[in-house]
């Protein structure tokens, strides 16, 4: 990061997610001035966690007075309309079709702009993390799902309905284990912690003893989760080190597949799978390095996401200041 | 394609493939004014395939000296560097870090740019094919290789080593079948007609009473190719049946995935293997339409190409008149 400040120009970034919702100050050279989190407690309904949000963003302008912002960004966790007006849905914060912005707008009285929360995280990395000063860029977040979104040649990728980005849903095994989406083979349903998990669990029903590391490691089989099967991967046991060995397999098909059709110069992986595992990003790379096309993967770099929960606000923050600054119009 | 042809601006579209070079004078609104072939023999040798090259493009000129040629643009099958000089790598025309564009200069006494073929036929398809006036399009080839180009937002993807739109590379099964890029589970190696004719064969060596249908299409077992399969499973063939099956489960996997991350509006198939097997666009689009995510598939059309043969040639020459026209550079 940056940390310049003369002539910065700063931008709320909001970055409102199922369990809780952060917002930040943050300058365009990079600069998080001030941050501040609520939790979301989506069962309240929009109306109520909008005003929630709108009384921190509030409190935050309220105790950096000394700052003149100049506009808002929202990331959020669901599919926004093509004009960036409305959540069409967000099935974590359980809404659909709510008019977000304009209410923003009328109550913070500066400009709003909102997109999806990968797509902010994305910009965020790119503004001031891993991707700073690269004009193709991927980004890839494996948590418990898997998302991205591209830079292509210095513009981020939105596609004909906004939605572009999915890469989750990047089919790496046709006929492969079944999706949330209905499809099946997905990466998400092989990489996403969700499927590790589900995979786990259901290994250890099935055979007890061949899981009896995870199972005690997590205290019993309903409690196994990504982070048990890392555990017990490291420890040597060899169910756990299938899974990893599949999950690492389904992320270097899924990255190869981005190198080999987009062409960026950079690949950004984060989350909290990646984080969860250090050697992943390792392992990631070898294969990918060594099986991508020649003419594709030269002087490509295979990078760890820098920011990690800052990128999100950071990156809403940015995606608002450059729309605001009469850059292209992004979404 | 339209006729219109006043004020039309004029330019040579080369298309230059492994056996054939053809070059034809195109309008930019679309017209195919005229058109020659010869063939490439590459055994000749870079400086001779050029040298006919060009003694046809002079040819044509020549007998359509009535119009003004504003530039030159030429597809070729291989890898071109950033700035559109060299041919880094073309293994069909046997050709290694050509020189072209200056040669082609140096003659013609015009513009001249070139670009790799399967971008070149994008440009066709998006000018004056199935994809015109649209700004979020997927073009995807799928003859003895499978080739793609995208456009996002209006613009050519090239990727940061100018080698975006290998989707024959997109890996849609980990671990699968072997590809002649040294990667397994490429679309290629699956959809590919070299993978579908190497698919058959193996079947008929394996088990000859079960592909006896293909063998006496064929007319032996070397002479089995994509036609054969498909000659068969429309006769019935069990296992010709079975290869086409698993051609149109990577193609939907590979289309899903397109649409998911990239989000265009429009898809275009073409290709040998599309062209030779009408039902096959009908199967790949009722599968899409089942499984790719509702935000990304609404909207969106899958569409054969249209421009067939010409597309090399109409949307290499689109490719030198939207360069010279000083409109963004494109590659």
């Amino acid at each position: 990061m940056n940390y310049v400040g003369k002539n910065e120009k700063w931008g709320i970034g909001i970055d409102m997610g199922g369990t809780k919702i952060e917002a930040a100050i943050v300058g365009d050279q990079g600069k998080l001035r001030d941050q501040l989190r609520i939790p979301t407690n989506s069962q309240d309904g929009a109306e109520r966690i909008i005003e929630r949000t709108l009384r921190a963003v509030k409190e935050l302008m309220g105790r950096n007075s000394d700052v003149e912002v100049a506009a808002a960004g929202i990331g959020i966790a669901g599919q926004i309309d093509n004009e960036g007006e409305y959540v069409i849905h967000a099935p974590n914060l359980k809404w659909s079709r709510v008019n977000l912005r304009q209410q923003l707008v009328n109550v913070l009285a500066m400009p709003v702009f909102i997109c999806n929360d990968v797509r902010a995280a994305a910009w965020g990395e790119w503004s001031f993390g891993a991707g700073r000063g690269k004009k193709d860029v991927a980004c890839i977040f494996v948590g418990t799902g898997v998302g991205g979104a591209f830079i292509c040649d210095g513009k981020m990728l939105h596609g004909f309905n906004n939605s572009a980005g999915e890469i989750g849903h990047m089919v790496v095994k046709v006929n492969g284990e079944l999706c949330t989406c209905g499809n099946s083979g997905c990466l998400e349903a092989i990489a996403g912690g969700w499927a590790i998990r589900k995979k786990a669990q259901q290994l250890a029903l099935q055979d007890q003893s061949a899981a009896q590391t995870m199972i005690d490691l997590a205290g019993g089989i309903a409690s196994i989760n990504a982070k048990t099967v890392f555990l017990a991967a490291n420890q040597g046991d060899k169910a756990a080190f299938k899974i990893v060995g599949d999950v690492v397999a389904a992320l270097i098909a899924g990255v190869i597949s981005v190198i080999n059709v987009f062409g960026p110069d950079r690949v950004i992986l984060g989350g909290g799978i990646i984080e969860g595992m250090p050697t992943l990003i390792q392992r990631i790379e070898t294969g990918v390095k060594k099986h991508a096309l020649q003419a594709a993967i030269s002087n490509v770099q295979i990078l760890q996401a820098e920011l990690h929960g800052n990128a999100g606000t950071m990156g809403a923050a940015m995606f608002a200041l450059n729309n605001v600054q009469g850059h292209n119009k992004e979404r």
